[in-house]
């Protein structure tokens, strides 16, 4: 099938601020054998694509935006249709028509990293949208690597998912997701949730030598979880969080989910309503002042993790203020400031473990298709101040979503390219 | 038995530098129920009592110094003597006469922190040879919480273990063994021990949904992992790391330990030979520019782990220069800098999991016993420069201890406070 020659784009433009354009491009083409060229059904709009727009991510030359896409399959590399031992499954799975989810950057599934499961620090990765990569706010776009950097859709989705709810599994939701596990799976939230003593629960590794056995008593048991932020990735760690305690049938546990933001607020609180009430029941939506002192009565010292899901400073103190000793602060958030708000005297009195990154977004897909489907009556609604996605607008009116969505008068938008 | 009434105890004075004096003070007495008298056998002389002699820790009363001892219970308080239900064991079992050592802070083993395996926040918890409680550098001292502080030695020691070897287990072995075992029992580090894909790893908490499998392949097993800094703590360090990966059976593993001081790093090189060849044999004692060329060539973009135990910017600095990224920094270094010297980006960029703090010695004393015992040959050795305790002198000439020690003319040493 011969694609059209031109490509209609969202480019953002240096020299001046916030300068995007809709533009015609030529259509990518297969540059390397093991390349895709995917038809963008719908692009998302992202809280990163907007650290360029403000001016805080440095570009010389205009580029592609955006880097969340469901697509299908148009055209495919000559390392696709063969089975070849030792490459990942989809150079001989992929078919022209499928139907795709991208992460934010590509990734091999061939190196080191990516076979370790931290794709998103793949020897080749290159983030979609950036100087470097061509995004997904287009017609179509070019994947690397396309047989490590694709999800395959399940053939058979529930029909009541509209596509754009799919937008949430390219960054998003196994971002939220990734805070979320990365949170509860630390060995120092352990103890809390199986009942066992440090170092006891570290037995996987070394094995049990005169242990004094655990001393953990039931009302120990009580874990604490603060979210700090409710943008659209710390709404997904929310609903990722309490999933995950359903699943691994935790039953004592309280979030605090935390923003400043009265709006922000108000549509966590909109969809933890779509949550069952059990799992809801364990929330408080709270501004920064009511969590200390919620988190200041309720806790012994503070919570056990904390998801820093804001990207700045105030954000990074606030975790350290909210975490107990030996807490574990998960941060997602993509930060500018110079110099870290805390030192190391502080983060050695209160025995801190912190983890900070990027999401290994391809390593999750499965996990945040499963959490997407499962969850869709919470997660996959599309429209109106209640939803994640809340609108889907021709890509033609770019500008205005950029416009609206800075400016924090839309929530997540979604863009059509062929509206 | 009437204890004698005066007790000679090595006193820091505030006011100028350095100032040490061996004195006469009242001795201790039982001031609370839960309190044990000890009668020091030895008592250690550690890096962090220069922390105070140098200048680099404020305090405007003299105090006792030194919070490593073993000792030999005296006299104990009413709460002894009966097993209390819920109670630590130690309040029915302890006994005039019994050997014990104690971690550098008291602890309750009663409290939260104390009960999931943090004593080392205990909300009781103070330091030893701090102007909050008093020191072991001392013929006699006080051991509050002491069902909870102390641990009671086996009865049977192997009669090849000098008292003084135990000296170790007060701080520096079970701190080198927390070092170790915070690295090697982080997720992010588990699918090269396992040989099992992150998120999977996470098995453990988050019920397997539609999992891809393991991609990962034996050459992805190559463990790597830093030691930064070869003093008293780091040496322990090393030898608790070798014996965690002999344990849990791990082969391929590379260990790169790293001073830039030549006489440590000779000192690294004397243990070390005294280990099984098979495990020596895994380990280079570099420099830090050797360090830094080897892990450039023999890894994938850095070590797995790496272990700071130092406590300067320099230190951290170079641990992060050695990790890869999805990394794991242990850092148990005390860090006095006012400022970080890594930030929001550049820990972001590297997807840096860290932790900081404290040991949770109290929590760790079964496993650095059990391997202090085990490993005899090579930790409890006392006298000469192969040896980790390098002299034992009279506690009547403390000031010259610590002068040689703070120079480092001398290593480790211990007091008598009875020669
Ligand atoms: N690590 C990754 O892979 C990854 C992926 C996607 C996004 N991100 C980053 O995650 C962060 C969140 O993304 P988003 O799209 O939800 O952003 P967003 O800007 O829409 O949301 C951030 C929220 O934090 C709130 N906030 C600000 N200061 C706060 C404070 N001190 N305490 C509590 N809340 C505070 C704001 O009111 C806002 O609601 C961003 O930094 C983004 O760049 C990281
Ligand atoms: N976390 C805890 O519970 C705990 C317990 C005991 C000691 N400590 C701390 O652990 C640290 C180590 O203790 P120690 O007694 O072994 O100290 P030490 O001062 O004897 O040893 C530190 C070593 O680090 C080396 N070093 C300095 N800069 C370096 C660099 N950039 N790279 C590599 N090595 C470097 C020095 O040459 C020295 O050999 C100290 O900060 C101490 O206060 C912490
Ligand atoms: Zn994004
Ligand atoms: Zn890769
Ligand atoms: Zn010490
Ligand atoms: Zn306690």
């Amino acid at each position: 099938m011969a694609l059209p020659q031109t490509n209609t784009v969202v480019r953002i433009h240096p020299g001046k601020l916030a300068d995007i354009r809709v533009e015609q491009l030529p259509t990518p083409t297969i540059e390397h054998p093991d390349d895709a060229i995917v038809k963008v059904l719908k692009a998302g709009l992202c809280g990163s694509d907007l650290h360029a727009y403000r001016g805080l991510e440095p570009f010389t030359e205009p580029y592609i935006c955006g880097h969340e896409l469901i697509g299908e399959v148009v055209a495919l590399g000559s390392a696709f249709g063969q089975e070849v031992e030792g490459r990942p499954a989809l150079y001989g799975k992929l078919k022209v028509g499928d139907k795709v989810v991208s992460p934010f950057t590509c990734s091999c599934e061939e190196c080191h990293f990516c076979r370790i499961g931290f794709p998103s620090r793949c020897v080749h990765s290159l983030l979609f949208g950036s100087p470097y990569l061509p995004g997904a706010q287009a017609q179509y776009a070019r994947i690397p690597k396309a047989g490590g950097t694709l999800f395959l859709l399940p053939p058979s989705l529930p029909a009541d998912m509209p596509e754009e709810s799919f937008m949430l599994c390219g960054d998003i939701l196994p971002t939220g997701y990734f805070a979320a596990l990365q949170a509860l799976g630390h060995p120092n939230v352990a103890p809390i949730i199986r009942g066992e003593s440090y170092p006891g629960v570290m037995g996987a590794i070394v094995p049990r030598v005169q242990e004094e056995g655990t001393r953990v008593i039931k009302e120990d048991q009580k874990l604490g979880v603060a979210i700090v932020g409710l943008g659209p990735v710390g709404i997904c760690g929310l609903v990722a969080l309490l999933d995950i305690l359903s699943q691994a049938n935790v039953q004592t546990y309280k979030v605090y989910a935390v923003d400043p933001v009265p709006a922000r607020r108000a549509k966590a609180l909109a969809i933890l309503k779509k949550m069952k009430p059990e799992e809801a029941a364990h929330v408080e939506v709270l501004d920064i002042e009511e969590a200390k002192e919620k988190v200041t009565k309720e806790t012994v010292k503070g919570c056990d993790a904390v998801l820093e899901i804001v990207g700045n400073d105030s954000a990074l103190v606030l975790a350290y203020d909210l975490l107990r000793p030996f807490g574990v602060i998960s941060s997602v958030g993509v930060h500018t400031s110079p110099q870290f708000p805390l030192n190391g005297d502080t983060l050695y009195t209160k025995n801190v473990s912190a983890s900070f990154g990027r999401c290994p977004v391809r390593a999750m897909f499965p996990l945040a298709v499963d959490l997407l489907v499962r969850r869709r009556d919470v997660l996959a609604g599309v429209g109106g101040e209640e939803a994640l996605v809340e609108r889907v607008i021709p890509m033609s009116e770019a500008v205005e979503g950029y416009e609206k969505f800075d400016s924090r008068v839309w929530g997540k938008v979604v863009f059509d390219p062929w509206a």
